[in-house]
């Protein structure tokens, strides 16, 4: 696949131009890829086990699409282009890499797992196994790899879900060194594996390879059903140890032992392509004529097509190969639907938007006791989500003393964790939700782009189903870590959203607790979107009751009479303040308030966005809102003063395009915080109720003769508010309590 | 620290208004901190040790700040506020956490890490370690992080650097679950760390905690100086077992054991505020006055002066108190100055930046041999940087067979590693750059943005001095990932670094070899930024010569005469075309070549932008051009076409408030990719000759007639060499040979 556009069978002599003019690919991991992968097809066919195959070296496409071929699984998701013969066959080795990718995803059969950025094909794995109790993921996690979860067997129940099987591929070498793992002994591997949790077995003797992996996989599978039988029959053991099977073949094995001087297999020198200039070079081109004749593709595969010695190693049932378990592919299982406007708060109370959906979550959460979980890294409680455990448990196996029972709750301290089970747990057809400090979202930042990009594909491919979306909840904002200072001050995960596919990225800042609720409910139910939703765990304002809330998400963006001046119909306003995220939005309406004591003659109009990608041009995103509800919103010409949660930048980008750009003015994180007051960090960003306020009476003078007039009147009284305001923070070491009540806040 | 507002020394019974309005911190791990920082004194007092801190548990503050006060440190860098006298104590406690911090970070002496994200504490030690070869760097990790560096020991030589001593401090709980470590037993414990090539002591002995800590420290302090010395005089330990200590503690040990029935001292209640109504209920302010009773604070600090007993156990030397130890705040080492120009390429070739800046960091590395790394995830072969090895080696320990002797290069698969190591080693005053595949650097954005904030406060301390930028280089970027697919094509690493303050950030995208080699010059001499510069390993056209290209980096962008139709002095083109990276401006110099041809009535200006930040408006970037030379480059009101690397709504935000923004077009990586070649990598972003080329002449056709007359004939004859150039790529799987010459690509 790597070498030849022609001669695939080698029918003649190679020439060079059977040879690709541009030689692409990854040698050296495929050979042990393609043994494991043969062997899990005689354990699924010998003892009928339901299985998938997740390849952390998601580079060796090429061992991964030959399974493919031999099962017939790529036959029956692209007939007629890469059946089981000549024909077949060709298309699969002269195709590669392109159009056949030279990298796992989601174009390829059983699938779930793209590589790339490495770390979390394991994670990816423990996802898939939650809540799929007769599953056993294989896992094979190469050498190089040093990002891992090789903790999380201990969050897995042996009783409401399956297995992992992790296989650590010891190849020894990476691209151009030798691994960690490749240089650790035997005893060392054992000792570190063993202090893992698990039951170590090494699979080594390059003599009897075959047997050893045969009996090693079956030992592991033995290993367990015994973990499980016991869960199962309610007497779980305490700390199962999990087996792990240790793969040590040479990297590049079977291949050309040596060029030009250099050693190929078992070395570096094979990771990639091992005779580089087999399409230039008489030498390397016999080196190719030699090494790809040594595997007597005639007798295996005569005319194309596969011996029954080798379809015999085949699962019987086409649904068992590896190339073709329905989850890994087309899982769809829905949720049993919660009506959410029971847990709507009354309008005009305050209320935390995290405890709102909270209860409705837990509710969720019953009546799907299967297909739905939350991933959080432990902050549940400190996020004010708690009562999501109110009916289910933390599912923690490794404390004896909890007894922990499985559960829909996975608390975890490490994000890559968390967002690689979120997306095995999905891909395989259930539903997550990963709440977090909106801090630390970003640790995830490259997995989340990686598994858009796999979602994108996947949504091209006519073989795959729907799936869930990703669902992130982030609270515990910037706008509230006033104590725990700077460090916990970072809204960048959203500008990662933005920059996803219009088509995959939605991002929304509820205003309030009922219209959380109303986008939780939303995002749950959608299908294919990274969702990410952002509000505040303390109490605040309702502004809506359920039925306005409802409205409000749907359309995405409305003018709040309740807050503006009151205009005849077809009146402008002088001034559009626009809130976006809870707090800013609240600065706003307080400016608006004050504005209405301090300056009447001034004409406000008040708007709050709650799904952010409404004020992109609506060529751009698929919720941007047309030119004219655009300027039904925020006018033709006057200015529009954007209070906005995130970095001002990525609201500019958003708004690029929008008619009349130069008389918006975005203000939001500036990267100006500490350890202070709530109020404080409204201050230092500039985005609080005073710099709302003063902004609008400089914008608004421009147009209104009665506020020009006292204008540095009005900007003196509300320099003097500030400086009381300051005064009174630092001598009270807390705001003063019309700003926020304090006590709401711990 | 956490409650009193007064009262401090207990002079007489705690009434309610002695404790704060706000009770805020993170009481759990503190007695561990403590207990470790005391020992610490011991051994550094006993032995003279130069030693340093690193606190993982960032939130430990009071602990630290503590230590501090007791050590003086407090007092040397805030004389007059935190003496060691009663009213430098009352202030220490009155004034947490406002305005001294709830959390370790920069304006804590000594400290060089700030926490909040966990998991990279070890991995900065290493940094801090490296190169300082008499210095022990005693690194404090949380048990509830799961995400450390333990394998770096492996990629420290003994000889040339220092040592980490790493104390894994088990309280086992989290925020409110069991930690994973703290249900590890001994035996687990052991053999994880064994495996990870450690040797193990356990200290947990809590009735003789002291005498055990003391001989545990003393002990791992011999096995350092055993495996340095070994290695000093050329004998080196293979696979040296470095030591690290497992401190069990519970938990808010000694605090309040019980309250309210809840137990809190070993209990994950005790993790922030463990008497929470301690200001507002008087059976916990009871309970608060018997706990701190407890302490004898009066005999042990007698009117606020510590006694002769603690401070015996100090470090007699001020500069080795572990609050005081230069390297942490006041490094202030430089580089020997290489000339640069040498290495410039002649005007007109080809050539890959990176190869050409390989050769000059090769020499800037003879010249430095001990003040600067490159920490690199694995890829310095692949991105064309092998020079950089020509004199120095990989430094990878843990292979028998290499023999590594130090060196300036450390690859490690790990991001986050690399991270880690390049912020400790920047930290204590030496240079280090980061070059990575471009869609993988943005697995450290978060790392990445603690650290500038880190920087940010460290610019506003007084007592710190100027650090080396951090520096890094992507390359292999999604322009030239055609063969490793979608999952390689990333650039959102430039956005968060975007969106840090102004004052720290820096983003380059040097146009050719000449201009990458002045830029990395410059960023290595720079202080206190994060530079990020952005370039093609493969090879690429050489625009300017080295005194050219040193001028155009100088201010940034400049208009580029060669490629732009000639005009009289004062005459503004129909067009202006704006390339910003390597790929993009090569297309915008063929689109005007092309047009030059076809429509030589189209008046083209070719601009490049090799400082992103030039485009910014001057009152939001130190760079952003003047209005006026805003102008000169782009005209008043001409049609401005961006031709860029990256998301197009980065560079949107940047120019928002710009002169004339519905004139600008933007276009960049738009999420679209695959497998293919590098050409058509052009088309699907719509960034190649032929997008630009339509964009120019649409634009220009509004205000030039000749070209609106023909317009429609020209969009026809460029869709018609499209097309062509579409069926050769999919006939040949390869591009033309004159877009790219696909040899050079390999």
């Amino acid at each position: 696949m790597i070498f030849l556009r022609d001669n695939v069978l080698l029918d003649s002599e190679l020439s060079l131009d059977h040879v690709k003019p541009r030689l692409l690919g990854h040698w050296g991991t495929c050979p042990g890829i393609i043994l494991v992968w043969s062997h899990l097809n005689l354990l699924i066919r010998d003892q009928g086990l339901e299985m998938m195959f997740v390849i952390g070296p998601g580079h060796g496409a090429p061992a991964a699409l030959a399974a493919l071929w031999l099962e017939g699984s790529l036959e029956k998701f692209y007939p007629g282009q890469y059946d089981r013969n000549e024909a077949g066959l060709r298309n699969l080795i002269t195709r590669f890499s392109v159009p056949v990718r030279s990298h796992i995803n989601s174009e390829t059969p059983g699938a779930i797992h793209e590589g790339g950025e490495l770390g979390y094909a394991l994670a990816v794995s423990f996802g898939a196994a939650m809540d799929n109790p007769d599953m056993i993921v294989t896992c094979l996690v190469g050498d190089a790899d040093m990002n891992s979860a090789w903790h999380a067997i201990k969050y897995l129940d042996p009783k409401e879900s399956g297995a992992v099987l992790p296989i650590l591929h010891v190849n020894g070498f990476k691209i151009s060194e030798r691994t960690i793992f490749g240089c650790m002994d035997n005893k060392e591997i054992t000792s570190l594996f063993t202090g893992y949790g698990y039951q170590v077995r090494i699979v080594e003797d390059l003599e009897h390879i075959e047997e050893d992996l045969a009996a090693s996989l079956a030992w592991a599978v033995a290993e367990i059903r015994k973990i499980q039988a016991a869960a199962r029959s309610d007497n779980p053991i305490i700390k199962p140890r999990w087996p792990v099977l240790i793969l040590r073949t040479p990297k590049g094995w079977s291949g050309p032992k040596k060029v030009d001087g250099e050693f190929i297999e078992g070395s570096f020198h094979s990771h990639q392509v091992p005779l580089p200039k087999a399409n230039k070079d008489k030498g390397q081109l016999e080196a190719l004529q030699e090494w790809l004749s040594s595997y007597d593709i005639g007798s295996l595969v005569p005319k194309g097509n596969p011996s029954d010695q080798i379809l015999n190693t085949l699962p019987k049932e086409d649904s068992k190969k590896l190339g073709q378990i329905k989850a890994s592919y087309n899982p769809s299982i829905g949720l049993e639907e919660v009506e959410w406007k029971p847990f709507g708060v009354e309008k005009g109370q305050d209320a935390s938007c995290m405890q709102t959906i909270g209860s409705f979550l837990d509710k969720v959460f019953q009546a799907n006791p299967k297909r739905i979980r939350l991933f959080s890294p432990d902050e549940l409680e400190s996020n004010k989500l708690a009562a999501v455990l109110d009916n289910t448990g933390r599912n923690f196996q490794w404390d004896e003393y909890s007894r922990a029972q499985g559960g829909r709750v996975i608390e975890i301290l490490s994000e890559h964790c968390c967002q690689g089970f979120l997306q095995g747990y999905t891909l395989t057809g259930r539903v997550g939700i990963f709440p977090s400090y909106e801090s630390f979202l970003g640790i995830i930042h490259t997995m989340m782009v990686q598994y858009s990009k796999f979602v994108k594909i996947a949504r091209e491919v006519k073989w795959r189903g729907d799936l869930s979306s990703i669902n992130y909840i982030e609270t515990s904002t910037w706008a509230r870590q006033e104590h725990n200072g700077f460090s916990h001050q970072n809204p960048s995960f959203i500008g990662a959203v933005l920059n996803l596919k219009a088509t995959a990225a939605r991002v929304y800042l509820p205003p309030d607790a009922n219209c959380f609720l109303s986008t939780v409910d939303h995002c749950i139910k959608s299908k294919n979107y990274v969702n990410l939703m952002i509000g505040s765990k303390q109490p605040t304002a309702v502004y809506l009751t359920p039925e306005e809330a409802a409205e409000h998400c749907r359309i995405g963006a409305s003018i709040w009479n309740f807050a503006s001046t009151p205009l005849s119909e077809g009146t402008d306003p002088d001034v559009v303040l626009v809130g976006i995220g809870v707090e800013v939005t609240f600065e706003v309406i307080k400016a608006a308030e004050l504005l209405k004591t301090l300056c009447p003659a001034l004409k406000l109009r008040v708007v709050n966005v709650t799904d952010l990608f409404v004020v992109a041009p609506d060529e751009r995103h698929p919720h941007g809102l047309t030119r004219e509800r655009f300027i039904e919103l925020f006018t033709k010409d006057k200015p529009v003063m954007f209070n906005y949660h995130g970095y001002p930048a990525e609201l500019q980008g958003l708004l690029f395009g929008r008619l009349g750009m130069h008389r918006m003015q975005v203000n939001g994180y500036q990267e100006e915080g500490s350890t202070t007051t709530p109020f404080d960090m409204m201050l230092l960003n500039a985005v609080s109720r005073f710099d709302v306020a003063k902004r609008a009476l400089t914008a608004g003078a421009e147009s209104n003769e009665e506020v020009k007039a006292k204008l540095n009147d009005y900007l003196g009284d509300i320099d003097k508010r500030v400086q009381g305001i300051r005064n009174f923070i630092s001598d009270n070491g807390k705001d003063p309590d019309d700003m926020y009540e304090i006590a709401k806040f711990e």
